[in-house]
């Protein structure tokens, strides 16, 4: 019975969740209150206060849940330097899968709000920096480490070379689409060369010399 | 007479400007309305609306007009590198004084209203996109290609290098303060360390080969 009445308990949990993603992003922090979040995942809003203290506490879950889809990104890394021996291809290929990614945009709207409410939440956002901008810059580096070790890269400082790496791949299509509001995304085979070109780039400054 | 009339208005214009600007930056877009705009800036309410048929294009104009000191930024990249033929020197200088540019906390605070407000007015995003960022990156791109001819870089691409440059010299300093509300703002000599690092880096995939 114990099961049950905990999965039920959970199941609520994921429908307020998504219901209160769907509303935060499409009216604000502000623009959004707990009664319409009831309303939508169809359930009271005693409800949604036994489970979430307060619309703050609420927005932080939802931010802090998207740090989830870095991490599998933070795998994603980590796996495919281990098991390759080709940096340039390695590279190639993470760099097409992370920009994709992030231009996600669901993703996108959520650091939209997030950035919008960091003057408001600014341990909020400090959060989201820390777990998931920084968790990828330390497991880049820690792969550029590594390939340096083994003769395959030549970087001195793997976090420097690791900010400089994300800076070149995300710089123009993030902010593109944080000013634009996404009215023109651009499709898979645009976001793959930009990301073709910023490897490219980044192997010229960091590549072992022959 | 006439000439006294207009400065007058001219003074009222810039002074309804001003007071909005303070509290848009405060209070946000929806958070921010007309009267209050007109107590801040000691007028009636009638003599907004004669300056401004509405708040949104009140908002508009405060936005577009950071986008003149994006304008001072990019003749200063084309005055530093009319005058020098130390690429190292002068990227270096133009690095710094454009990254302390862009960290000016009232600028990062209007980046990031027009970021919030970029689904709401996806119009307003592209102008501030267009009309700053885009600039820059063809004032950087124009001046690559010259050094290029001149055997002092190398850059196949310019349009592309610039805005690796750009990516390359914002992406960290720039994102944690969007996402941090800027409650530790980084001292004049980490932002120039930052620029160092980045215009190093840089050249390690541009500089001309010996």
């Amino acid at each position: 019975m114990k099961r049950t009445t905990e999965t039920r308990s959970d199941r609520k949990h994921q429908d307020i969740l998504q219901a209160a993603s769907a509303i935060f992003v499409a009216k604000g922090y502000e623009g959004t209150n707990m009664e319409e979040i009831a309303a939508k995942a169809g359930v009271s809003k005693q409800t949604v206060y036994k489970h979430f203290a307060d619309k703050e506490r609420l927005f932080a879950e939802i931010v802090l849940a998207t740090t989830d889809q870095v991490e599998d990104v933070v795998t994603l890394v980590l796996k495919a330097f281990a098991e390759s021996h080709d940096v340039t291809d390695t590279l190639q290929q993470l760099g097409r899968r992370f920009l994709s990614a992030v231009m996600q945009p669901e993703l996108l709207k959520v650091r939209r709000l997030v950035i919008a409410n960091a003057d408001r939440m600014p341990q909020l956002g400090r959060s989201w920096y820390e777990n998931g901008f920084e968790r990828v810059l330390k497991a880049l580096a820690a792969s550029f480490a590594r390939l340096t070790d083994q003769g395959l890269m030549r970087v001195d400082e793997p976090y420097l070379a690791a900010s400089h790496f994300v800076g070149i791949l995300l710089w123009i299509p993030v902010n593109e689409a944080m000013f634009t509001g996404n009215d023109r995304p651009k499709s898979a085979s645009e976001l793959d060369r930009i990301a073709d070109a910023a490897v490219h780039a980044f192997l010229m400054a960091y590549a072992a010399k022959p």
